[in-house]
């Protein structure tokens, strides 16, 4: 049997901690039988949810941690004044070399700030950014960056198409995955001052296959990969997925219960329609990588159950495998290089 | 019989000009009396149109523009030098005084540039924002700005917030409608720059109902009447609305062929179905007006079809008769005073 991949997982982070993260855990180890969980958190609460469960002792172990972040706390005051909480112990892990890995349902802001204070960032790589993978007709995209740098620049953009194309092509296993920038209008002249001046930098980009603008009506129809925007706009169109998804699920249900013949009907299509929302469900792709850092981060769904944080722990085993911060390294430093 | 409104269309614009465009005129004036179309373009086309229908020859009259501004024209330069055509020629009647109102399908950036130099803006007011009306699951909100003034700034934002309000309480009959700024977070201290220096400007505006920041996710619930944003999120908001709930639609479609059980379900719901996402439609609230002009200028969606036509040039009786154009005057007015 191949090392195992050592993931430290925020047992006390996300709506439904420690109980659905502890049970990810369970399901991970009980799945694949490459992974380490360090389950990181408060010692009693964890040994209570562990004690429900049969699994393979090697292949879970507490990190106690017993102080924790919040996600009303001021993110940068946490993550300097809580040195024992769940989420600086198991970053703590990471940079130390004693995990692979982070995931954590918890605060947003701390993950972020973490990411860059405590496991710190690849050399050359000038902001990290979050990156969901959100659904489409046909499959997935990137969606990078979706809320960790606002007010990014130019050059952050860029970067952000290389890491994204990267993890398309080696996690999803997209070739030559397309990139393209959001903006309002097709044409190369349109949109802000921000996307006006990353255009031609994405366009003269040799190591990415650059498609050019996407507006936002194309973006569940999958027509590009990568999907690069500023952080502000990301937040937006990821929340707006969710929103606007849940929203139509409501109204469908409240329509057929007016009816009879809608009742009828209902009954019948049910799992179908389940089926088909629970496909552009954004939260059921695993977390979202924080790239660029020298470890791997990942922020799962606040509101995350047993199931994503299993996908999320899984997820980190691929990215080690494929050896993503290695390539990232490349791609940024032969930028550098280039400068 | 009241005086009649009169509409200055742009028998010329958008994918379906001129048939749909006409016959959206004459559905207009079977349904009020009180309304006087001028259909602005090319003569000879416009005849060929009109001679299928009967109507009351007082209501429509033909205003010849034989020039036509197309979708891919630089706006500027087309304003500029197209001084025959549709779009240059009805906004010059709105500005001469020979119309109330200038509805239009075609090129949004020839529309925005038109109602600014040749239309002109009310005294005070700095940029004039597009807002269009979205639906959400109990109504509709109005969106404000979403794609008028890219990079545009807090003080703009404020002016945007006000002139949606006048809007929303007058035309849509929502008493002291809840406006709220597109944020990433609920939190005062979250956003970006922009957000952040609009967002205690909007708190200390006393003549509107400001309830704080909205997260996209929360749109689709109409939490707010009035969503205020920079017009690249409003954009990315209105299109990305578009393009998912055609998605799901599509989606529900081919997972519901996909079976036996979904195909009879699918006969059943069909007309639900149908009525849900014809709900969800942007494009059926009639046009998207642009606000703070000294005329009212009113941008239909491209593929606007004779009713989504016929719902533009009625919105115009109620824009004028409720004297919106007065109500911001006053308000911007108030604030320079306050200054």
């Amino acid at each position: 049997m191949s090392e195992r991949i050592r993931v430290a997982l925020d047992a006390m982070g996300g709506d439904n901690a420690p109980k659905e993260i502890v049970k990810g855990a369970i399901e991970a180890v009980q799945e694949k039988d490459n992974i380490k969980v360090f389950l990181v958190g408060k010692k009693v609460s964890i040994e209570n949810e562990l004690s429900k469960y049969q699994y393979n002792k090697e292949q879970i172990e507490i990190v106690s941690a017993e102080e924790v972040i919040t996600n009303d706390e001021a993110p940068v005051m946490a993550i300097r004044s809580k040195k024992n909480s769940s989420i600086v112990a198991g970053m703590n892990l990471v940079k130390s070399g004693g995990a692979d890995a982070f995931v954590s349902a918890g605060s947003t802001g701390a993950i972020l700030v973490g990411g860059q204070v405590i496991v710190g960032r690849i050399k050359g790589v000038e902001r990290p950014p979050l990156a969901p993978v959100i659904p489409t007709m046909d499959g997935v995209s990137l969606l990078i960056d979706c809320g960790a740098n606002v007010d990014a620049r130019a050059s952050h953009l860029v970067q952000f198409a290389k890491m994204g194309s990267a993890y398309m092509e080696k996690i999803v296993g997209i070739q030559n995955p397309r990139v393209a920038i959001v903006n309002i209008g097709a044409e190369e002249e349109k949109g802000n001052a921000l996307v006006k001046e990353t255009f031609p930098l994405l366009k003269n980009c040799k190591d990415i296959n650059f498609i050019g603008s996407i507006e936002a009506r194309e973006i569940p129809n999958g027509q590009a990969d990568v999907i690069v925007c500023e952080a502000f706009v990301g937040n937006v169109i990821l929340k707006l997925y969710e929103g606007l998804a849940n929203a139509l699920v409501g109204k469908i249900k409240e329509s057929l219960m007016e009816t009879a013949r809608g009742k009828i009907g209902g009954a019948f299509i049910k799992p179908v329609l389940k089926n088909t929302f629970q496909k552009f469900k954004a939260s059921d792709y695993g977390g979202a990588p924080l790239l660029g850092l020298k470890g791997l981060v990942v922020k799962a769904h606040g509101n995350s159950n047993s199931t994503e944080i299993k996908n999320s722990i899984i997820q980190c085993v691929t990215f080690s495998e494929q050896k993503i911060n290695e390539t990232i390294r490349d791609m940024i430093e032969n930028v550098e290089s280039q400068k």
